[in-house]
């Protein structure tokens, strides 16, 4: 909102001048491409525009639009139960229905918000209207609807928006950055107060409410994200919900948090051992430090996202000559726990002062156990700037 | 997952035979429906027929498919870093890609699954596949490569599955009821606890963290919703963040939870008065509480959801006339936060033993106030059986 908060020197949300910068921005790509404005439906991509905050997501029910025109402000066509949120925003086109109406969930409003735009030319075309059609994305409306639309402005055309939205969210700007550093730097403390609380025998669904616990009580709004795994030396699996396995001598233990403070994410793990590690997991433990040390160096602005993964697995390689199934060494990161760019063989996106980055090495090693590190950080003119408290160099035993 | 694992009582998971028994009652439908298949992307679809748990969902990256054939065990077609925990299902065909993969994210996998159903009748056209296209859903993957697969496949048709899936997933499963018993308790107990730990002076932002920090001592997995408003003689809006404010006395305090317990929610809301409550709000506070009791009255096999707003409607007009523009009082409630049906007059649902759904009725009074009750109730063959515990019949002071 642009009303903001002051909490222990950190301002929540933005300023109304970052929201007009952020979309005059967009304006201007929007002008490039041809296109007369651009259609969001995503949490992410209309908060961006406007600084509507809300949990209320979470309901799939109803769909929500905010348009972004060529000039001016955004325009937003919601449920009403928003509409107050919305007004301590920027926007001032506030158009609403009660929703939801399986009838018409703001099918009619967008015909008319958008027919002018369908109006034939001379050619016998409507405009280029773009909407978020690209990798990552997501239609968030009913298939059956967005038919219906298409189909009542048949001289419409919808182009693909997302490199536009793409390219100004991968680059944080201050004001984010600042919010990305104070989310990292509770999640380093919340992992760095783990032995305090975490114990053989414990189960491990009591370790991950009890990390949820501190996570809260050292500053995180919500921990929405939190995986793990424990096992015999090693794990299999990194994106299970916890077992009533109590935690055993031997055990290697991995947790993967994404926690929360004003919308944005943090999104690391860290691994331990329970009471003794053997030799197979400290060698995967030193050879993913000695990867994240490889890609903290290559994290550069010159190096791609392609050159930083491939330093990395020149180094994981020395153990796992596959280079790992699950894709990639790691993402963006911001308002979602998941962003671009990737660090992958096919991402060639230069890497820019002012991207938030994770690097996630991976490997398998022995009996089918795979190791994860995760780290997470700030690019600037000089290099990379850890945002998280790094890892030990050595696997910790706890 | 099908391997269940016991705590106080209660198991997590469901058995195999549950899922085999969810499948076997689509695929009579997808029979009669006249579908060769269908092809699922949510999360709660996708879990409801494979047990497929967990919270990697957060990232929006990756596209995830299952298909339900019109006979045999439903198929997976999801990305690498999926593949051990679907292998603790019951699904056997699980089909991967490293992914994220911009330039095929599991396309070529899915034309290679449903060329078959592609291939032109004698009529010349191909197999109708179900889609879920209707309200309350969307399509989570990329809209440019559903259009790709539409491209690569022109002999099929994508039908409308909404119905099928809605008519299974909208009565409950004993097991699954026990999970939403189990959430309901301890957000009950949650509640119950809050005049312990909230206090004239505390910040909103604070009561937040110690609600969701309480909510996880007693038990829930996860708080993923957590909304709510405190202003003097009531609350403007209902889906807001917190702010800093501190709580000040004549305050009226709400607030709405969402938690979790092995995938399902609950989702109420509580009134608090801070110190002392005027008229207005205590008047507000009565009439929803007979409105909420005109639900449960109302809330019986034989009436619909149309038949069960009316009867909170008729109450909630003896203070606001308008009806509200929430849209609706009360939804359905399971793997999601809010789930079909709805209870508003456009919804002819009948009602049906096994359902669980939210009692939600609001209203404004006052000054641009407004209040909104809520309670979480199954439909049994003898009524409405409240899961959650009571509302104080007159508005709590704290």
């Amino acid at each position: 909102m642009s009303a903001s908060a002051i909490e222990g020197g950190l301002e929540r949300g933005f300023t109304a001048g970052e929201f007009a910068e952020r979309t005059a921005r967009a304006q201007a790509r929007l002008t490039d491409a041809g296109m007369a404005g651009m259609l969001l439906m995503s949490e992410a991509d209309i908060r961006y525009f406007t600084g509507f905050h809300t949990l209320f997501w979470q309901s799939p029910t109803r769909p929500w639009f905010v348009f972004v025109p060529q000039s001016g402000k955004p325009v937003a066509i919601i449920p009403e139960i928003g509409a107050a949120l919305m007004r301590q925003s920027w926007v001032e086109d506030i158009r609403t229905w009660s929703a939801p109406n399986p009838a018409d969930d703001g099918i009619s409003l967008l015909i008319d918000l958008l027919s002018p735009f369908a109006a034939p030319s001379e050619m016998g075309e409507g405009q280029v209207i773009g909407l978020l059609k690209g990798h990552e994305t997501n239609l968030r409306m009913p298939l059956g609807d967005f038919e219906r639309l298409c189909a009542a402005l048949p001289n419409l055309t919808f182009g693909d928006a997302t490199d536009i939205v793409r390219a100004l969210r991968v680059v944080k700007t201050p004001a984010e950055q600042e919010k990305l550093r104070h989310i990292c730097a509770i999640g380093s403390d919340t992992f760095s107060a783990l032995p305090e609380f975490v114990k053989e025998g414990m189960p491990l669904e009591d370790v991950f409410r009890a990390f949820r616990i501190k996570a809260l009580s050292l500053g995180a709004d919500d921990v929405p994200y939190l995986v793990g795994a424990a096992g015999q030396g090693g794990y299999l699996d990194v994106i299970s919900p916890p077992s009533r396995a109590p935690l055993q001598t031997g055990d290697i233990l991995m947790l993967d948090t994404g926690a929360t403070w004003d919308g944005y994410f943090c999104d690391f793990d860290r691994n331990f051992a329970i009471g003794q590690a053997d030799d197979d997991a400290k060698r995967a433990y030193d050879v993913l430090y000695a990867a994240t040390e490889a890609g903290l160096a290559a994290a550069r602005v010159g190096n791609d996202c392609a050159g930083l993964f491939h330093a990395m697995a020149e180094v994981t390689k020395t153990l796992d000559p596959s280079g790992g199934d699950i894709g990639r060494f790691g993402h963006g990161l911001g308002m979602q726990l998941t962003e671009q760019p990737s660090h992958a063989g096919f991402d060639h996106t230069p890497l820019e002062a002012g991207m938030v980055l994770t690097l996630e090495p991976s490997l398998s090693y022995g009996d089918n156990h795979m190791m994860v590190h995760e780290e997470n950080i700030l690019i600037t003119d000089k290099g990379a700037e850890l945002l998280t408290k790094r890892a030990a160099p050595e696997l910790p035993i706890i």
